[in-house]
């Protein structure tokens, strides 16, 4: 199957990794939902940067310095855009969604919560939603509360509705997309809800973010964060959205330079947000080269990313369903971007090898979310996930794989 | 001046952003205490990883995350040899300094420092090793000491040895060499002191890497911090190395994926080190890129950026020594890549504007050590700090735009 949806080429030519001359040339690569590939233009926008442009940045009087530190403050109010937050203050660079959430559950859930208190996060959580709550669990007393999986493999709302009922959850923390399954809650109607009951909420979108436009003001979430590589920039840096008014009442994660008014050694005033939560020098090349994948995205817009997604997921679910033996883990009412499965009589992690010796790239594995698998009674899957380079011929590709590996671990059935 | 120490040509023609045809031509940059610049082989190294050899790590079945794996790993038992590790699990990788101080202090510290404990610092420290120690002075109650500044600008050894006397010391955390001033500390005698005492040592290394080889087992400190950034490799790395029977004692910092063995929703079982203090995706290419830079550095070898670093101070305060009206802040004993001074009639930023209008970058201001500069009652100094690029002729440009700040606002003097 070919497709062409609009004029413009496809993207996959504007990523160096996919070169056909190139070292992994025919690479179906089918793991962006554990980091994405990135484009000719951000890996040149960090290298120029470090090239031409490259100085520390805030504290300098020299223009490199003065341009640089335009160059990433430029970048906070792009993703504020990009997010629709309020103000360019209300976004802060971390190293990745891990930070941003362990960030959350330092800062505001040591200030903030209570024995007693509440935090209540859905089932499909990534391991980096689950274990900052456990850690402030065993420490401060919270109760850790878990919406339950719906048979149909979405959040049982119902569940979670009753989990909110006596208002001891202070946050409610979930995915807006789970990683193992492609399951997209419905997060703006659970927003709504937790924040009747009084919780704040914190949504992870690591997920979410390469594949469609998040506007924070219109989910009404106090957090959103998000990892830079998952949407084709670089390593190393992040995103943790937070609202102004709950930032102010936080007090600093990690601390040293950069985020001090003064400093003695009996006392020390820190900084307004976004300022008091980036200690040190940051990943100031990564920004940058954050800010080139955003304009990389809304280059390709966001019409174009979706419907090309749609038409790949439809094209991925029909395959994947004339296999024998494959069974795809349920996502719910709405799947994005991610197909779990497993094969039978093949272990994940050995389809995952016979994959790669026909040059397709999956992972296979818990996916960083053990308790989810567990509920399906499963400890690996084989996992695809797609990203805005990706081609049908890619799902075919994985597809005729499947069948091989099956060949060679169960001969009867193929 | 001119300088040919070898028959190798000088490496400022190794670093693109001092391209003679490029924008930055005749830059005098004397801002690496900030942030160093990077040489081709380093931007060449980050560009060319995401270009033909991009992955996820650790979890991937296929061939690109294997080798991407195995980059990553195999700059990990770089870093151990760099640094002369007993083993490659003492290498952590963090953000930069500022985490791994942060880190020591929230993991190590909230572990086994109680009230009533002491640790002690020195008064020549970066923010980022004096406010994590506050914040837990402030939370649980320990005593944060402070070994005074001695006459000649170097450390108040009798001092230090006094505060360390009734064995309350649990931790001395001191810096190699101060940022403020290049002094140099007797980093192996201080060790040997407080270890003596009874307490851990961590060192804060980031002036230090850049400029001298480091031997952890040689120092027997516990713990030795320093960002990537410094030592001429990207920004969002850096290295915690930490004894590993220390470590071993320690419990999670951020938590998340790739640090747990097993995750159930009651309870979770972390990883050994390094992995347990690695939560979520790295910096993966930031180290790839940190590996090239150490492998740059020693590519023109210690003897050689020592022998070069001697000379560019001996000349650089031979030169300033005769500018009239300037002081320059006192180094102690000796002295390493670092000039800070004041001059009469110009404040610090006026001079560095100044100066960068004649292409010369200094940083002005008080450098993230307010309690230092205080010291010396001053609220701000320029500082003029050494890379392996410099080249006398970078001293004579400071000079000339010094005279020049003089003739400008001190018309008397010059």
């Amino acid at each position: 199957m070919s497709l062409i949806l609009h004029n413009r080429p496809h993207p996959k030519a504007d990523f160096p990794i996919f070169d056909p001359q190139g070292p992994n040339a025919g690479l179906a690569y089918l793991d962006s939902g554990a980091s994405a590939q990135k484009p000719a233009s951000v890996i040149e926008a960090v290298s120029q940067f470090y090239a031409t442009g490259y100085a520390n940045i805030h504290r300098g009087v020299y223009k490199l310095s003065a341009t640089a530190t335009d160059a990433y403050e430029g970048v906070r109010v792009q993703v504020a855009k990009f997010l629709n937050a309020a103000s360019e203050q209300e976004i802060i660079f971390v190293r990745g969604a891990t930070e941003g959430l362990n960030l959350i559950a330092h800062s505001w859930g040591r200030a903030h919560l209570k024995a007693g208190d509440a935090v209540l996060i859905s089932a499909m959580e990534h391991h980096a939603n689950i274990i900052p709550w456990q850690i402030l669990r065993d420490q401060i007393g919270i109760e850790l509360r878990v919406a339950a999986l719906a048979a149909d493999g979405g959040i049982d709302r119902a569940d979670f509705t009753a989990k909110l009922a006596d208002g001891k959850v202070k946050l409610a923390s979930f995915t807006h997309i789970a990683n193992a399954t492609g399951a997209v809650l419905p997060v703006a109607e659970l927003v709504a809800e937790a924040k009747a009951a009084g919780a704040l909420v914190a949504i992870d979108g690591c997920q979410a973010i390469p594949h469609r436009p998040v506007d924070v003001q219109a989910l009404d979430c106090d957090f959103y964060v998000f990892s830079a590589h998952k949407l084709y920039g670089p390593t190393g840096t992040g995103i943790l959205y937070g609202r102004l008014s709950v930032l102010e009442g936080m007090p600093p994660y990690q601390t040293g330079g950069d985020m001090v008014a003064t400093v003695r050694f009996d006392k020390t005033e820190f900084l307004e947000p976004p300022q008091r939560f980036e200690a040190g020098t940051p990943d100031i090349a990564g920004v940058i080269g954050l800010g080139a994948a955003i304009d990389y995205v809304q280059s390709l817009g966001w019409a174009w990313i979706e419907e090309h997604e749609k038409i790949l997921l439809a094209y991925g679910e029909s395959v994947l369903s004339k296999v024998p033996g494959l069974t795809l883990l349920p996502a719910g009412p709405e799947r994005a971007g991610i197909f779990s499965f497993t094969v039978d009589g093949v272990h994940p992690h050995d389809l995952g090898t016979i994959l790669d010796h026909h040059n397709v790239a999956i992972r296979a594995g818990s996916h960083c979310a053990q308790p989810l698998l567990n509920e399906f009674g499963l400890t690996a899957t084989a996992r695809a996930s797609l990203g805005l380079y990706n081609e049908p011929e890619d799902l075919d590709r994985l597809v005729e794989a499947i069948r091989a590996a099956q060949r060679m671990f169960a001969p009867k059935r193929a």
